[in-house]
């Protein structure tokens, strides 16, 4: 069975997504598609064959959707995400789930007043090969209880709108996920501490910035977040335990002996770092929407966790504070404790 | 448009593949089986909702067919690619192209007298990432001229029934076919030596062997098979040109520092290597069908090629002897010269 | 002209270096030795056919002695160094210095009285040829102005008499002294954070601990100081800059692939891991002091440095604040600023 | 006790060996040095104190002459060893050990007549640190048993000198006495093949040449020999057993990451490649001799094999055959049998 796919928002992020959908992943088809700008949903929609509607509440009504993907502007996602769970759709939305801890909760609590997950979050790392491969490592316990994680999260370079904020509610966000997850462990509290700052950075910009993170079994989290390292898109994860150390690999890469020098690239575009990652995450939702189970990616919790620590990392980059976060308790619907 | 296509030969790598277009790969979808097991086709039919035919001929002779994969025994593949190039319909044949050099040039020259291209063998290598990578530094001309390229081919083990020349025939091959297409060069003679034979073989294998190639342009090819290396699926090659050296790189694994060691996984299993690339082949191949053009990939004179080069290389190895592959000049509508 | 050296000391690192001068120096030759302990002097001039003394100050005074080498317990250096500068003896001091600040203090006063460089103190990290590589990175500019430096001093185990204090005083201060110098920068202040401690460690010790470190120019080191990890002794690196990042590089090792994976070893032993570092700064201290030139090595500022700066990381630690280093300004005599 | 050296030949490697036993080997002193040039003897004596002497009798001659160290010209070192052998004293010979199988024979059996062994033979590899790790592999049974040997010797560039018999004569020596100490083995024959040649070479030479022996256990050896591969002086190694694979490391050296890549320096210098193991090389043979015990490096024998087997190589070359090395029998004397 086709699933028949509505999607709310057909920017850049969306478009991709369309396009995964059609050409990458099987067993799925989008039917419709809506903008705020209707021109964008037209183009995006007519590359695919399937119809414009005016707003996101059509988009959720229409019979032959299925299922929704939210990828619209951010503090947008809310509305969608609720009308999806009214509908009782199940629904796909990129991060974040909602821009306030407060529509976060809102969208919890509708889904448990729902009785099942409808809702799964776009934290693609989780389908990252390395990751997984980090995941089984420390799962099946080859390097002890986990003590310590290092994390670097690098980009070549920003738009000058980059904000010195969006270095935690938007780059650094894929790492407290990704983490959570990795660890099955919860954020208890953030610090950031900013080294000097490149002078490749705009001049309102707090760049690099170092993140560090308590869980609640006493692991520590530093995460260097550098938005303007010129040289490459480079994620690096190292998780210390009680008994060794696992380490995210290179994206692999052939290797140059040439003019005195052993070379091999570094990814300079995110995109083609996390591609195989974003393939996986649509192929697995799309296979359980189709079998009619619910959804096993990160869910509206995670979302509410990741927009509550991201959040108070803001809070402690502003007040040079470490910063609890303060997450409420985990309801037993969403797996309980950890 | 969904490609149609009708499948011959419903073995384990026939299922593999009807599960790859079905799951994996958009655009397809397989309508009709055939097996010389009908209880085979049956099973293999079912999980996708395909017709089950009594042969080949009447699974390319099918209205809904559009296209045809031949994944049956080798010396039925010449058969069945005749008829489909008789009947203008593209197919894709796994490896080999057929078992003597007649066939593959039978099916060479009915493909030149139908006028275009139909034909496309299943080589997967050219679609790995790391091969892919290879070829774009020797071509940008990172390395200069290449003059030798050492490769190794070791699978863990192989069972009794894995003959000394099944090592040229099954198991150098793909070499065979990747460096042709690497070095944009022709393979002109074959030597084997053969070394020390490990304990872990069959009483009647050779096994480990080193074949050395020649090319057209002087290049020189060692290449180490060893087929019960017994600690994985390992797959180097190594092109050494005027200016540098280039590497095929290790598949990305997690390292692990534990007990005094640092380790990473070495595959054992050749299905899970080149998952990607048989991925890639299939994606490639069916969107050239719907686009309906010719294919670009290994093409029936490659196939002719791989059929001669390793047969020299069975005699090589029968003979002590360096054993020249006298190809046929290669026809212009095959891209002449190389 | 060989540099004949009087030793202070012959415990477990007292007689590894009149091993070292004796049989992998050349220019050196160890003519007196004196211990705490009457039996272990014996027994270590022996080996060497040196003179057994008294104590220190006989060493020092002694006219076939030139250069002094101090290897005793540490509380006791100061007094030694002390009076080989007003012998006007060049001196090697293994770390520390001094085990407070002011006696430091009076070591600097005193060379500077006497009005050239005597002193040299034991950090041999600067003679490991992976930090000289490193440095002639950072030097030529090639990953532009530092801005953070990641590093790790993961040891096997420590035996229960290892103190939580020690974790800076007698581990952290290796990575204190080599980013002073490997940076050209000063540390200026020092924050801890702990994590959730091994279950390996002994129940009075923290560890793991982070130590988190600003530069006077706006470097921020984070150093993960573990010892107890178990799996190895590892040393490791990382400078990350405005436009690139240098890493320390692995111990050479054979790989080794056998059963599913690829092995390298992992050093156990810190002896063996800067063996070569040790032999190095020997043998440049010889030379020097055999042409009579002044020390290039470590100084008793740096000296005095390292026991400020870990004093106030172990103040970090017992009061979970940062804590500035409040070190006095540099004199002339050392350098100057930085 | 020191050992008193005399110098026959003062050309670079007599006065980089003269420089190595007067600074960085303890233990040693020259004493007397001989050079066909009396200003290069001159010269290299002037720089250690040591005598000049007209010839190399007259070194051997001497009194305070303990040992011998030959670095003259090649076809002169026949002589030299065995009047050091004559003379009953230590003797080591630069590579190769004499120019014709001949020669090497006489001292063969000098040596046995004189009833204790006296000579060794420069080879330094087997004290270089990487290959020590793969013998201790290899023997302790980590491989199983070797089957097969892939190397590579590449340099940066030659002189237009350099001939084609040299690949042999001067290059692959050392990885034929470096492989048959590592395998504990004999080579039985050689054959070479020629790639088409870089256009980097001179007109005369063949370059590069792949190099294929056997072993009397079977084991098959490739090397590719390659002179002038301009990016660095790059020596691999990689022994494949019955059960793994172990392969030389890289010499260590940071990596750098900036602009898109990752690299780390390849040498290009095979003084720096080998500088750590002609200093072991030399500190093992003048702790040896000082000891007063017999040599344990290369022997006499192994000198002998060395010019047989390259002989017989530079034979393959020019017939375009396998040629069978046909190596006397062993002596009791030097370890019989391999």
């Amino acid at each position: 069975m086709t699933v028949r796919i509505g999607v709310v928002g057909a920017g850049w992020i969306g478009k991709e997504h369309i396009r995964r959908l059609t050409h990458t992943v099987t067993g799925a088809r989008v039917t419709a598609v809506t903008d705020i700008d209707p021109a964008r949903a037209a183009e995006a929609a007519g590359l695919v064959g399937a119809r414009v509607l005016p707003d996101g509440a059509a988009v959720i009504a229409l019979g032959d959707v299925d299922a929704v993907l939210v990828t619209s502007w951010g503090p947008t996602h809310a509305e969608h995400v609720l009308n999806a769970v009214a509908a009782g759709k199940p629904v796909f939305c990129e991060k974040p789930l909602a821009t306030s801890a407060e529509d976060c909760l809102r969208i919890v609590e509708a889904e448990q007043a729902y009785g099942r997950r409808l809702v799964q979050v776009g934290f693609m790392r989780r389908y990252d090969a390395g990751y997984r491969q980090m995941k089984e490592v420390i799962d099946a316990g080859r390097i002890g209880a986990p003590l310590i994680v290092h994390c670097a999260h690098r980009n070549p370079g920003v738009p000058d709108s980059y904000t010195s904020d969006m270095a935690a509610l938007d780059t650094a966000v894929h790492e407290v996920d990704v983490l959570r997850w990795l660890l099955d462990d919860e954020i208890v509290s953030a610090q950031v501490v900013t080294p000097r700052a490149t002078r490749y950075r705009a001049a309102h910009l707090k760049d690099p910035q170092i993140m560090l993170f308590e869980t609640a079994k006493g692991v520590r989290i530093d995460l260097e977040v550098f938005v303007n390292c010129r040289y490459g898109y480079d994620i690096q994860c190292e998780a210390v335990g009680e008994e060794g150390v696992v380490r995210l690999p290179e994206p692999s890469s052939v290797a140059l002996r040439g003019a005195g020098q052993r070379t091999s690239a570094v990814l300079t575009d995110w995109v083609e770092r996390f591609r195989g990652a974003f393939d996986t995450e649509f192929r697995e939702w799309v296979a359980g929407v189709g079998a009619g189970s619910a959804p096993t990616g990160p869910s509206a919790w995670d979302g509410y966790a990741a927009t509550v620590i991201t959040s108070a990392t803001v809070q402690a980059l502003e007040s040079g504070l470490v910063v609890p976060t303060d997450l409420k308790p985990r309801p037993a619907f969403y797996g309980g404790a950890a």
